[in-house]
């Protein structure tokens, strides 16, 4: 498995020029989960290798219009495209009923089955989880209930061992077995333990978390301590940080100083307030705290 | 007075590359009408001159998203960069709910007036009059209730003779109480009649009907007589009429046979099914019946 971050959108509450509003996509292998959806997401996405049916499950952090207005848009056209396979919306209770009633009064019944699970935002809750991946929201503080998410990778399965192999030629079937932690029977009855037939897989799971929109708050630590990658907003400047906690909003130095103490690996950064013309003084502000800083742009491609 | 018609928008359903769904505005000297306004219409205003600040009146014409999936998004823009203007929107009265419950969701209180006009698809009405313009809904055919617009320019004021100006040299109170159809009276208390005093404008009132989206009626006739420029949907060809006819919707033939029954000055066609790359062959099919047809593009602007 392999996971990677598509940023269609990074800027703050007005779309600027290019720059929409926040929108990201996190693939994994053939299948996207969206994560917010701003006004012209839609319309980003074939330019950026997104193939908009290949999205699975939907992450909507809140209800503030530059993270969500792109996406009654978005379900429309996939409609209108003609999708038949569900697809997942995790987001407030109360997008449900916007979803809902721009549907009834266009009179559209849609192609796809769409479900819709309720975030608490005020509660850290596994929200998803499969074979490969499991999805957890972490609470944010702003002005309005917002939750961020943290995306896992599941460990591996254990790699069975190349003597036990050589010699005993399991089936498929067997190498599934042996995978989920059964013991080795032979045919001739006898018994091999699992431990001495395999041996832990050597790859390292790897982890996103996304923090967009909150002030700066330790209380998103535990939750996001040692991820591969951490996106945080650094809405405002530090010499604005005033007006960054009036709003509810985090600092470059802000963003740089949670990834320093979570022990993240990478930290991206974005929800630039359109004063910004250019990306670099936000991206030295973080540099000079927490060094591997990267500064979100349209197009960005990120192997996690 | 002048009118301009600003092509933001004219694709249909759905957007693709950088054709967006419809979305006009109608300059009428320092104010724009926005009529439609789909997803994106707010980011391409700026390149298209047109000062969103400057928007005093919004018509949607139905519920269908590529109508009206961008003015939620105008809206918070509008509010973030502080307007105090009011704006009145015009629109299906269940806009008025999709308005509010997402304003609601964000815990935003406009920074501005909004005031909203519902407007009965099915009835003819004069929805707005000053001294200089009047518009009124038209009727429409779809699958959902539906209204056009036609502005009117009003007729100019009649002009003060010369020779009377030279002779009584009136204030600029007289000037304003004559165009207004009063007789003059001089200071020894001699009466003059207004029609010995004026002659009529010569000016001839503009007029710039919409229709999107409507299946091929002649019920629209009456309302769009004579206009100075009619838009009309002409979302597929003749050789798709059936399909046409199906989904509400008309073609490039029908958008001309109309024009000219009703005598229109020029026929501006538009809401094109994606599945014409090319615009030349339904501005060909339109041209045969009624030579003065433009295909709308995104960018173009008209003088009415």
């Amino acid at each position: 498995m392999s996971l990677k971050l598509h940023v269609l959108g990074c800027g703050s509450a007005t779309p600027v020029g290019q720059r929409i509003s926040s929108a990201f996509a996190l693939r994994k292998e053939n299948e996207f989960f969206l994560i917010d959806c701003s006004e012209g997401a839609q319309m980003h996405m074939k330019a950026n290798g997104i193939r908009m049916q290949k999205i699975s499950r939907v992450f909507i952090s809140h209800l503030h219009g530059d993270h969500y207005f792109g996406l009654i848009g978005l379900l429309s056209s996939l409609h209108l495209f003609g999708r038949t396979e569900p697809i997942h919306i995790y987001g407030p209770n109360l997008l449900k009923k916007i979803i809902d009633i721009q549907m009834k009064a266009g009179n559209t019944h849609l192609s796809f089955p769409l479900h819709f699970h309720k975030i608490k935002a005020n509660k850290h809750s596994l929200i998803y989880h499969d074979d490969e991946i499991s999805i957890e929201t972490i609470p944010l503080v702003h002005s309005i209930p917002t939750s961020g998410f943290v995306f896992k990778e599941k460990p591996h399965k254990p790699n069975l061992n190349k003597d036990f192999i050589e010699k005993y030629d399991p089936s498929v079937e067997w190498i599934l077995r042996i995978k989920a932690g059964e013991d080795f029977v032979d045919e001739d009855g006898n018994c091999l333990s699992n431990q001495e037939i395999t041996s832990p897989s050597t790859y390292k799971p790897k982890s996103f978390a996304y923090c967009s929109d909150t002030v700066y708050t330790e209380s998103v630590i535990p939750y996001i301590k040692n991820v591969d990658l951490l996106y945080h907003e650094a809405t405002f400047m530090e010499n604005m940080k005033n007006i960054a906690h009036d709003k509810l909003h985090a600092t470059a130095s802000e963003a740089a100083t949670i990834a320093k103490a979570a022990n993240v690996k990478r930290l991206l950064i974005g929800h630039y307030s359109a004063r910004y013309a250019s990306l670099e003084p936000l991206l030295n502000e973080a540099r000079a705290i927490f060094p591997h800083t990267i500064a979100a742009e349209e197009g960005m491609v990120l192997d996690i």
